[in-house]
């Protein structure tokens, strides 16, 4: 039977801050990435997630970023390699021993928003955090970017790596997202989106913005919690894979 | 043969900031009270002293604090329950993980400055810190203002209770520490520190500032290394407490 | 012609984290208290604020607060004097730049939260904040629990003094709020909090829990804008106000 | 009479946490560039560092940042327009403020660390620095990289630059800076240091590292105050200037 992991950003309410309907995702998705406090997310609010996404039964992911409150860890920052090693390590210690405290174990590592990006690309930077992984539990699994150079690096080092693709995001000829500064890069359309997923699913292609087709290994699919639309985006595309046989289920 | 425990905070650097010379009471101390990030100590800091704690062959402890680091934790605040239990848990497990790293464990939580002297007495806040050290290791040791009734109340939920005392401060004949903003209070006399402290771990009994003698167990010593005058004074109380037969050593 | 102030929480988003309907709400009151970083607030956020407050012609107020932004300056923090001082003229002075920035000026100062209650009874706060209002520009005026010790206190200093009352609180005998934790201590009958406040308005006496009826002068009257029903309530008590001929303006 | 300003870091502690001999800088400096609290500086350090440099008699400036205290400010940051331009404005407004209430004025802003090398040569990032200081007081000066891109900028905008070099620094004969990547960019002998300060001050010309020399326009030295050694080097330089008749004085 065909398979997919469904992932989605929890945890990232902030103090008297709420975002996103983490019990509504809960309920669509396999995998939950938890926001570990350096982007979003205080110790009472990760708590709360990890309880609810322990109920929910889904996969825990440590979702780790520069230490950026206010711009969510969506800017570049250049840490040096020690500075990166050790809040990459900080951060998956830290929802590991919450998660512990609450019966669960972190099964994953997702770096989040521009740590993510940088280190897709910029291996200086992904080595840090590959070596934090080790370093922390080398049976973890890490979610990086389908085909970027990321994959490669960890892989040779002896991490599971988990491919992920982007629901709502157009593609490259090369495999590479197309950026969000070019139009058409977000797909508003659910029954499109839905459509492109199946299609992913299945054949391990998907149709590129300038008309052909690129490879793509799609091992996770992200979708997004942060507003009622997109709620009710990642709910349908839950319903359609269901629907053609796929079944949605954390990588084990 | 008897023996005594001497403490001391250590990795309080943040950032470019120093503060306390760490590998020179590295050398002096059994126990070392690592800051855990709330109060001081960001995580390149802490890993770089978990790893001098290591080679020094000290015991681990988390200094866990209030969320204050412009007050250096030394305010008083009012947390909730579910604050506290959480924000403790986290830091608990923040350097758990990184120690785990390292392969050094933690041994004991110590709290810090307004946390410290607010538990003592609160022991509503005190619950939620006795309950954040059961949540994720029931083993772990609490070091504790000696006499004071967190005393009773960690014993009794069967967490380890380790009494402290200060080489520095005078005490009231009730056992209790006497306030700072009283005259008499800090004791500045190297010789007087060394000989008061002997004979407290020789007695279990201590001068009290009144003129009489007061019961006190000392389980551990806390001693100063944030200026060099504190650090010679800890290293010759070592010296004494050596030279007269007391084993410096982390209870086991 | 009678006339009150009706005043709001503003600028309480922060980064990626939105809070409350600012637009909304500057169409109802006619005081903007405008959260200034410590508690709530980035400076990207706080400047469209005032762009909006000045759109919107309300007067500008420095919503200061103890800086715990993860508690959302909701709890008590034992800050010495000159912290106190200090964060205090910081905010006021950051908030007025950026307020000259857009041609606006910033007219009075309200502490948030637990430094609000806080200073309304222990006077050594208090006389922090009002250094501080006076260290910046004397004339800026300060908003005050109605009936409260700082209420003299401020007034003997030579501060424009405005109290404030809280549409949907109820009063002891003594003119205090009746503690959140008693029932019946918040109004939510949206009907009786326009008559409450109608009434008040008109005659300088409220009715108690107990009761009776006591006295307080309302200068300003605090409206929440955190969720859609609150901004409902709001907008129906400036509609009930202009009904009777009550005239909605800032002090001047 | 021939004469320069020598500016340096002050008001840099933390909290707790000391840095740099601010009193002995006062005595050598004409200006003093002091933290606003985004790398470092609280409130009530910055007013104790405002009232010394008041004392002093030296010119104020404030220091701005990127918001990352725990990296010192030293790590480039992707900031939006609209993000730097607030900061940036947020930050020169709690400085001016504080100034103000110690009758005090701010004269200049200098940018710190990654930021100030950032808009040296990134003029998108230099536009909203720029924007801030005109929208606070166009009357304020800035503080650049002497020869840098930046110069010719804020120049065209109306800006008054002052072109800064650095005491301990080698050049190339671009006349910009010897990466610190690369051996002999800083310059360690205090004599050499004096001898090229004053050659370059009386000719508008320094010694490049490939043996010849470029042209570089010195309105300010920037000297160091964060240990022993900078202090003893700046305290030398500031002799041999006024030894060989150079004023030291700040822009007037």
């Amino acid at each position: 039977m065909v398979s997919i992991d469904l992932n989605s950003d929890l945890g990232e309410s902030y103090g008297a801050w709420r975002m996103g309907d983490d019990q509504a995702m809960l309920d669509i998705v396999s995998s939950a990435n938890i926001a570990c406090g350096f982007h979003a997310g205080d110790p009472a609010t990760i708590l709360t997630t990890l309880r609810q996404a322990k109920d929910a039964k889904v996969a825990i992911g440590a979702h780790i970023s520069y230490p950026d409150r206010v711009g969510f860890g969506r800017r570049k920052m250049d840490l040096s390699y020690s500075e990166l090693f050790s809040d990459s390590l900080y951060q998956i210690s830290a929802l590991s021993g919450l998660a512990h405290s609450v019966n669960v174990q972190v099964r994953y590592v997702k770096p989040h928003g521009a740590l993510y990006n940088s280190i897709a690309q910029d291996l200086a930077q992904a080595q840090a955090v590959i070596d934090a992984i080790t370093a922390f539990d080398s049976s973890l699994a890490m979610v990086v970017l389908a085909g970027s150079p990321l994959v490669e690096l960890a892989k040779q080092q002896g991490i599971r790596v988990i491919q992920e693709v982007f629901a709502d995001r157009a593609y490259q000829k090369d495999g590479q997202l197309v950026s969000r500064r070019i139009q058409g890069a977000v797909i508003a359309d659910p029954d499109l989106i839905c459509q492109r997923m199946i299609s992913l699913i299945n054949t391990s292609k998907i149709p590129t913005i300038d008309g052909g087709y690129t490879s793509v290994q799609a091992d996770s699919i992200c979708v997004h919690g942060d507003n009622p639309e997109a709620v009710a985006i990642a709910s349908k595309l839950r319903d359609a894979l269901k629907q053609v046989g796929i079944n949605i289920q954390a990588f084990s």
